[in-house]
């Protein structure tokens, strides 16, 4: 156990070499390299340390097993004006989802809106990277995925859904977009890890013992416990972080044609996929809206900047701590690490220095 | 304090012809006042006492203070072949949310998805009356609504967000419907009404006082406070509830040209509205999925009815209390109310019977 962990800090670009030569040393295409590398750094500028580079030997090793198919074809299976369904072929959902992506911005630009379910693909990375595509185009992008069961529903022991994140990411005009990025369990399993290293008690709520009980052991996740919906328990409204959790599995999972509920293959290769799946590999939903399609664009970003002034602006309990515009946080980690480099623990520069001593690649530690 | 308030039970089809009765007498057209009716009587026999004929008078009492125009001319603003925006011009929300509704089913018949932002509106009663809608033609229904400004955002004194609620409603095969319908907050006003009748405290992490301090007082609404975010505080994740919240508000509000956070008109009639607004109204979003444009029907079903009774089936914490599916509870609550009545309390019906004198209306109470 770790208690002060020691932290490397590499430039966001050499980071993303070393990622792009790992994902062409498992035999993706230059330009799926590049894509899958660039939505990893996009969760290490962001800040959100658990879904980026940390995540990169968890990936080849589920290509070792056989679960990632390095060259696959991504195929439309199905669509109409505004929809389309992607049969995702086992490919790295690095690379997956922004073709998906691709496309509901397309629809959207067509006909106002996009929408795109993906089956048979593997974890796809932060949600926001995703969703954020969409502002370019002054459109609203939406991105939801259903993930590796670790949520106990409301009254269950049984782990049956992953943290099935949603994430909306909105256009602004003078400030930052908004992008809400929320995993549906009370907290994402990061969190958990960093409580782990500490070796600190997490809060109450935040996960349940093996047999259902109250617990705030950082360890009780790996002791067989679950992870908790957003809202804890049931006087807390743990139904509703259930039924969201629910409703990113349906979505991701049963109208793609992947996976869900218990089913969905677990992201750590050391677990084995279960026998008579009801699907293939695991699903995501992505969406993409036209701004313009419901109001004139520049009213609706004038009023977003004076929504973000109004929240910023909200009376605060403390002085010292303002209300939170969602996404402000992750667009300062992003300013901040574009300029000063990557933080990462020493576990984690460990796990990359024995990849590229594996794959004999060059590497910035 | 009433501790034990007496009911009496009232079969629903007069219940039905009272609240015609009431809305024709406002006068708004036959057609509407069925409709509003039909929306209202949806949440008695679902259950969802606070959202039905318990705010009859809350809509009179807005028609009488010129809040809600009976006879609203319901114009499309804008549209696109996926999305709309539509302006209530101040109607009730139980007569214009359906209307936008059936235009969001149109748009998805024609292109795989329909989506109607509206605007200039007034509380729509249940969320999943219009979501469920969709049910009847194999698609998704989807339905959001911005409201009074009652909840505070992680960090804030200030009321910013209403309760703003989020529904689903899924099609299954041989079992009900999947609908998701919940308030972003951790508990409903609702929720709070039932605790002050009953004078008992409420769970910590519903409310906080004026000061943003913790509170069990079942009145801390009233003295001031707010309604937390779902997640109740930052360890348990409420800045997610507030995110949703916020994301409701600014599809419902600032996408359609309503007013969005603190400038919600207040449901309440001895409110006034705020000076200098934003927008007109409180707004919705409204949305209908063809399951057909992302999968064969068929297998949908199939595998919704599989995703279901492995979530009924999971294992139970207690056994006594297995898992629910979301929209299980109403959809039981239905059966038994269409065959039994409808349960009012005293306050509703002396409320309701005030309303039949004032107006010179037949009652069945």
């Amino acid at each position: 156990m770790q208690l002060n962990p020691n932290y490397q800090t590499i430039a966001s670009n050499d980071l993303r070499q070393f990622a792009i030569s790992v994902f062409k040393y498992i035999g993706c295409s230059d330009l799926d390299s590049e894509l899958a590398a660039d939505v990893l750094l996009k969760a290490d500028l962001r800040g959100i340390d658990s879904h980026g580079v940390a995540r990169l030997s968890g990936y080849v090793r589920l290509w070792e097993k056989g679960r990632i198919n390095a060259k696959p074809n991504v195929k439309v299976i199905r669509q109409t004006t505004s929809t389309a369904t992607i049969d995702g072929d086992a490919g790295l959902g690095l690379v997956v989802a922004p073709r998906a992506m691709e496309l509901a911005i397309e629809k959207g630009k067509n006909c106002g809106t996009g929408w795109v379910a993906v089956g048979n693909s593997n974890h796809f990375g932060i949600a926001a990277y995703h969703a954020m595509k969409a502002l370019e185009f002054d459109m609203i992008g939406y991105a939801l995925t259903n993930a590796s069961p670790l949520v106990a529903p409301t009254f269950s022991k049984e782990r049956m859904l992953g943290t099935n994140p949603i994430c909306y990411a909105i256009p602004a005009g003078m400030y930052e977009p908004v992008v809400i990025d929320m995993a549906t369990s009370s907290a994402a399993n990061g969190k958990l890890e960093i409580a782990q290293r500490k070796n600190a008690p997490v809060p109450e709520g935040w996960i349940q013992t093996k047999l259902g009980g109250i617990t705030t052991d950082a360890n009780g996740l790996k002791l067989g416990g679950a992870l908790l919906p957003l809202g804890s328990d049931k006087d807390r409204g743990s139904h509703k972080g259930y039924g969201l959790g629910a409703m990113v599995d349906i979505f991701s999972g049963v109208l793609s044609g992947a996976n869900f509920g218990p089913w969905v293959p677990p992201f750590v290769s050391f677990l084995d996929v279960q026998p008579n799946l009801p699907g293939k590999g695991l699903g995501h939903f992505l969406g993409a809206i036209q701004v313009d399609g419901f109001s004139d664009v520049d009213i609706f970003k004038n009023n977003m900047d004076l929504w973000i002034e109004r929240f910023k602006n909200a009376e605060p309990i403390n002085e010292s701590q303002k209300v939170i515009i969602p996404g402000e946080p992750e667009a300062q980690f992003m300013k901040i690490r574009i300029a000063d480099g990557i933080p990462l623990i020493d576990a984690v520069v460990q796990d990359l220095k024995q990849l590229s001593i594996n794959f004999k690649l060059e590497h910035p530690f």
